[in-house]
């Protein structure tokens, strides 16, 4: 079962026009990959890809990425890709972790970064700094985003508060912040876990976070 | 032991001329207490008293009071209080429960809110709502705020990111929001939990909040 499981994944990366070596983007821009000058919203974590997928169909003008971690995981993402009629052109997906980012994209490649869901390493100060929406990882994310927001949604509360906690003090300007998302502010696309929590009745925690707080008033 | 303790307290609370009892409030407006129309700060949960009475003596220009829902604790701050050779005038203690503020205050009564070290109510859910930074409560700041801030300090860290996930979710606006207070903005004044965990090199959390976020740049 396990080897079977193996080899599906394998054929699934094999046949998968969507995926793309993160060393193939040290030499060819985005914009080539593309093949248009679109602005880029980033998902980190995109799972089995059912959001970014819902989106790239929704949104032709815009380009997506979604990044994933576990090999096993992004295959079922691409093979729901592939199985599409027309897969849509404006996505491709990376095998990698996010401590890689830097590494990967140049300053300024993204209008949007979306953080669904993601593990809220609970508990132990030690792991704080794992979580997708510690200080350290803002601090990237400053750094990619052209003038665009990271969009954040969580069933976990402590990861939640943590999260508005991290971005308030580094800074940055929250809109929308929920803990009840969808009786205020429903979304369009749910992700996987999104649609799965909601069904049992679990509030989704949501915020909005633009790098620059801006001119606020003076106190 | 516990006679005599008794015995202390009761003695030191008829001795107070700074003890107000809250249904004098409703008779008496502050400013006929005080003998003029000073700013007035609250410090809720004021304990030993040490806070709000080295405050009292370093502005004189501002009237205080500390309120403090344990009679015991607050004869402590009583005898402080009347131990000074000239005990501050701008100064007064409240017997009383934050849940009865808007039952003894007028709105806007207030230019500041103190909060400080207050019980971080642990784990279940529905403690959440005794928290003073729980959005209950920030409603009531908000009547009783004159166009000022709420000062919030606290070595609980689960406590501090529920408190910045409730005022931004209420729509107030953050300043100085800080993990670690005495590494950024050193405070002059220290409360006796604050000195206490301080030279235990455990950090202070710490922030304000402003209850209308204003203009802030659209999205």
């Amino acid at each position: 079962m396990r080897i079977r499981k193996k080899a599906w994944t394998e054929k699934e990366i094999s046949q998968s026009e969507a995926l793309i070596k993160p060393e193939t983007l040290k030499t060819a821009p985005l914009s080539e990959i593309f093949g248009n000058n679109n602005p880029i919203y980033l998902e980190i974590g995109c799972g089995k890809g059912g959001f970014i997928i819902q989106n790239a169909l929704k949104y032709p003008e815009i380009n997506f990425i979604g990044l994933e971690r576990s090999m096993k995981v992004l295959a079922i993402a691409l093979r729901k890709h592939r199985e599409i009629a027309e897969p849509p052109k404006n996505l491709i997906f990376l095998n990698m972790d996010a401590g890689a980012l830097l590494d990967t994209f140049t300053e300024k490649s993204f209008g949007r970064i979306y953080i669904n869901f993601c593990d809220p390493w609970p508990g132990r100060l030690k792991w704080a700094k794992r979580r997708l929406t510690h200080r350290g990882f803002l601090q990237t994310y400053r750094k990619l985003l052209n003038d665009g927001t990271v969009c954040f949604r969580t069933d976990d509360v402590p990861l939640f508060e943590f999260s508005v906690t991290e971005f308030t003090e580094d800074g940055w300007q929250l809109l929308n912040v929920s803990r009840d998302l969808h009786t205020t502010n429903m979304p369009e696309i749910m992700t996987e876990y999104e649609q799965k929590f909601s069904s049992q009745g679990k509030p989704i925690n949501g915020l909005e976070a633009r790098p620059n707080a801006g001119q606020i008033n003076p106190v």
